[in-house]
């Protein structure tokens, strides 16, 4: 029996930005696994709920959720293996994820272990780089810009050299990490250039010039858009 | 009377990866526009076209394809004028867009000239950066790293020096730029860290290690995606 591992983008967090293909998946593959906190509900599975039919076999890949640190590799060998079992019987596994797989997606871990023996399938989703520009109102990147796309967590002399270096920044991850971000902005005079956006297309999302965002925390899903060294419009 | 524009991301290629949102607005709005050559079928419409109901006041935005140019600002100025009076009558406008409206998509001509005098949305769409590595089987990026997305037609000294400076780079619009492309991975020494990807999901897809494309030349719609600095899983 030959079943197949499916990766499938769900999309930023609106249920409705789920592509018509990972929707068809979902209905038809009889095991569903999602990442999780260790404990508590799935943000992938939360985005996708409204799509899963009943009475499937869900598998919850609890990872322990660290500040700074990703979790161990046992953990993904743990998870491959009642995932290879359940492709072995031939039972196909569609593993839902947040955004798009292949974008800091941590079913990358369950596809390196388990697509040399097994057929696999990535669907690809609409990521929160768009998401968050649509939200915000001001495009990405233009004409042949480079963009750059730059983890919060990055240590703060090469946050600060990647942000001048680029025309377009998307910095990803904020969450405990915007005091930091903020200081590099000021630095480089690019406060008023940014844009904060948090949670986007989710009920809860919010949108600000960075310079109106109060506080010095965020939460993991928030992002700043920077962009400068061109015209207002930004185009 | 209030209209809404809406830049409606209709993704990489795939009919299928549509999303459900886009699918809705493109299913009720009165007037479909998208780009096009000054000759020729729109690629955006090519994709969309089994979801666009019969009937559609249709609004095919010709701009010239100069290999190194830009269209100039009045053509742009021409088919926002036409489209402002659609919405000023009270018809929603819906533009489709090649993968996600605000990567590159020029969409955001028509929406700085439009999104000040009528409400607009913006529905992101799947993007040709994760259809290409969902295509190649290869992570974009991973963990904490910077992924830096430049366009082919840079310069070469800066293409070089942009692929250098980062651990994960997707090389967008490789079309006539692929012999510099490979001058460049050449001298790094990284062609055999790069996937060549051409037109991402659709019935021609390509895919292939870039040291065996053969040729000096690629369609627009193509890709080259380089990690480097890590372990081989690339993850």
């Amino acid at each position: 029996m030959t079943a197949t591992l499916y990766g499938l983008g769900v999309g930023p967090g609106d249920p409705e930005l789920i592509t018509l293909k990972a929707l068809r998946i979902l209905e038809r593959v009889p095991v569903v696994a999602y990442p999780a906190p260790e404990t508590g509900d799935s943000l992938a599975r939360a985005i996708a709920a409204p799509h899963i039919p009943d009475g499937r076999d869900e598998i919850a890949i609890r990872t322990p959720m660290v500040p700074g640190r990703f979790p161990a590799h046992d953990v993904y060998d743990h998870y491959a293996e009642a995932i290879d079992g359940h492709l072995r019987a031939g039972r196909d596994v569609a593993v839902l994820c947040e955004g798009d797989p292949f974008l800091y997606g941590s079913f990358m871990y369950l596809f390196s272990r388990l697509a040399e023996s097994h057929p696999a399938e990535v669907v690809p989703g609409v990521s929160s780089l768009g998401a968050c520009a649509a939200a915000a109102g001001v495009p990405l990147v233009s004409r042949n810009q480079v963009l750059t796309v730059v983890p919060g967590p990055l240590d703060e002399a090469e946050l600060e050299a990647r942000i001048q270096d680029s025309p377009a920044v998307a910095i990803m991850k904020v969450g405990r990490h915007l005091e930091k971000v903020r200081r590099v902005l000021g630095r480089l005079d690019l406060i008023d250039n940014a844009h904060y956006v948090e949670r986007a297309t989710m009920s809860e999302q919010k949108v600000l010039p960075l310079r109106d965002v109060n506080g010095d925390g965020a939460p993991y899903f928030s992002m700043v858009l920077v962009r400068h060294g061109e015209s207002e419009a930004g185009i």
